[in-house]
C-alpha cells in the first residue's frame, strides 16, 4: 500500500539558517527504507497560527500519516501541541498518562539525587498539555513524551526537535505504524557514476531507458568539485535508479536491466561509467 | 522593511531522504543575514501538479520573495520552469537572452576542445524555456540559467539545486536585490551557553527576560551527547538571543542587556554559563 506521509518542522532555528534540518532528513530516509512515500516537507515558525494552517493544510491532502518535529519542550515558544489542538478544534487539557511519563522523569531524577524534590510547576505540566482524544508516545531519552493524535483516516504525530529524542520515539513507536501500513512494500535503489558525458546529453538516453523500464525511476544528479566554469568540467554525474516493491528480487530484477541498459547506452555515447554501488 | 521570503525546493531526492538540504539552510542563513526574514520552507516532488500547487500556494501568502532551488537541468524530470509557468497561467517559451547565455557555454566548451561542434538539442534548449515575461539569471559556474519573474509585488526566482551554481546565482544576482529591499534593518544574534540547570526550570526565566526585552528573541536548544535517559544529563544548553535592528549598536545594546540579565537569572538558580559566543 502506497502510505503517504508530510514532514512539518517546526522552529524559527531552521528558518533563519541557525540550524541544518537534520531531522528531516533522517524521517524521510526512514521512512522511505520502511516502504512509506513522504509527499511534502513543510518547514514553519514556532507561531501558533503558522502551525494552525500547517496543520490544516496537510490534512486537507489526506495522508495517512502527518509526522510534526519540534516545539514539545517547556519553554513558552514551543507552541506545537496548541497549534495541533487548534489546528484539529480540539481543547488542550492534561493528559493523564502523558503527565505520567513526565513525571516518571523527575522521579528518576530524584532517584540518582539530581533534583531534591519533584516539583510539577507550569512549565513541566505543559510539557503532558495535549489535545484532547490523544495519547502520549514514551521519550525513551528525554522528558517531553511525543504525542498521536488520530484525525480521521490520518494519524498527526508530533515528536521533540532534539534529533536523539525524534529518533528514539521514532524507531520505538511509530516506525512498527508505518511498516504495518506499509506491508511488504520496500524501497530499492542502486546508483552508477558517470565520466566523460554531459547532462544534456545524458537527458535523452535517460528518457528512453525510463520509457523501457515503467517501473524504475532514475534520477541524474551532478556532483561539481572546485566550482568549474562550465558543465561537464570535473563534474561527475550520479545516475540514481529506485523502485519500490514487495518482491526484492523483482526489485532486483528491474533495477539490473535498467542499469545494463543505461550503462551500455551512456559507453555508446562516450561516457565511462566509474563506479556502481549497490542498492 | 520587513521582506518576507519563501523558499520552495523541488527534488525527489530530498522526499526520499538521499540528499540533505543544504540548499535551504545556505539560502536561509544568506537571506537572514541580508535583513530579510524566511516565512516557510517547502519541499515537494519533481511533479508538475506538486510544484504548480506549492507555487500558488506561496503566492497567496503574498511574500516579497519566491526562491525555489532545482529542477532546472536537461532531464526530463526537470520541471520547475514548467511548473512555475502553469503555476502563473503563463506560457512557456524559448527565451531568447537565456539562450544566448546556454549558447556561450557550449561556445566555450568547444573554444576548449572539450566538444566538436554547438547542438542546441531539444535537452540544451529546455534550460532556455522560460515562462513568457521572466528573464534569465547569468549562471557564473554551470549551464542553466536561473529565471526571474515579477508577478505582481513578489518575484520568483528559481535557482538550480547544484549547490555551487545555486549558490554563485544567488550572490551574483539575488543578494543585491534583498539588500536593497531590507535597506539597512540587519539581523544579529547571540548565544550563551548553559549547564547545571534544566530546561523546563529555564522556561520561567527565559519567559521574564524576553517580557523586559521585548526587542529580543530567546529561544533554548537543548544539545545531548551520548543520548542521556533524562533531561539534563550530560546535556547543555544554549540559548540564543537574537534582533533586527537597522542600528548595530542598538542591537548590541538591547542583546547585550538580555544576555546580562539572563546570565544572573541563570546563576542565581544554580545554573552555569559554561561559553557565549559574538553575534
Amino acid at each position: 500500500m502506497n502510505v503517504k506521509i508530510e514532514i512539518i518542522c517546526i522552529g524559527n532555528e531552521l528558518l533563519i539558517g541557525k540550524t541544518l534540518n537534520t531531522n528531516s532528513y533522517w524521517l524521510a530516509k526512514r521512512a522511505t527504507a520502511l516502504g512509506a512515500s513522504v509527499q511534502r516537507i513543510t518547514v514553519v515558525s514556532d507561531d501558533v497560527n503558522e502551525i494552525v494552517i500547517v496543520i490544516r493544510e496537510a490534512l486537507s491532502r489526506k495522508p495517512r500519516f502527518v509526522i510534526t518535529t519540534g516545539g514539545l519542550g517547556p519553554t513558552f515558544d514551543d507552541k506545537t501541541l496548541e497549534g495541533i489542538a487548534k489546528g484539529l478544534n480540539r481543547k488542550l487539557e492534561v493528559n493523564d498518562r502523558a503527565l505520567k511519563l513526565v513525571r516518571g522523569k523527575y522521579e528518576a531524577l530524584l532517584k540518582e539525587g539530581r533534583i531534591e524534590k519533584i516539583e510539577l510547576t507550569p512549565s513541566r505540566k505543559k510539557m503532558a498539555t495535549f489535545p484532547e482524544g490523544s495519547r502520549p508516545l514514551r521519550n525513551p531519552v528525554g522528558t517531553a513524551p511525543g504525542m498521536l493524535a488520530d484525525v480521521k483516516k490520518t494519524s498527526v504525530i508530533a515528536l521533540p526537535g532534539v534529533p536523539p529524542e525524534m529518533e528514539a520515539i521514532f524507531d520505538e513507536s511509530v516506525a512498527p505504524m508505518l511498516k504495518k501500513e506499509a506491508g511488504k512494500s520496500a524501497f530499492f535503489e542502486t546508483s552508477i557514476y558517470i565520466e566523460g558525458i554531459m547532462e544534456s546529453s545524458l537527458a535523452p538516453l535517460i528518457d528512453s531507458v525510463m520509457h523501457a523500464n515503467p517501473l524504475v525511476y532514475i534520477k541524474s544528479h551532478v556532483y561539481v568539485k572546485y566550482r568549474p566554469q562550465v558543465e561537464g568540467k570535473r563534474s561527475h554525474i550520479e545516475l540514481h535508479f529506485s523502485t519500490t516493491s514487495e518482491k526484492p528480487k523483482t526489485a532486483n530484477d528491474v533495477l539490473g536491466k535498467a542499469v545494463k541498459q543505461m550503462s551500455e547506452l551512456v559507453q555508446e555515447n562516450g561516457g565511462n561509467i566509474s563506479a556502481t554501488e549497490a542498492g
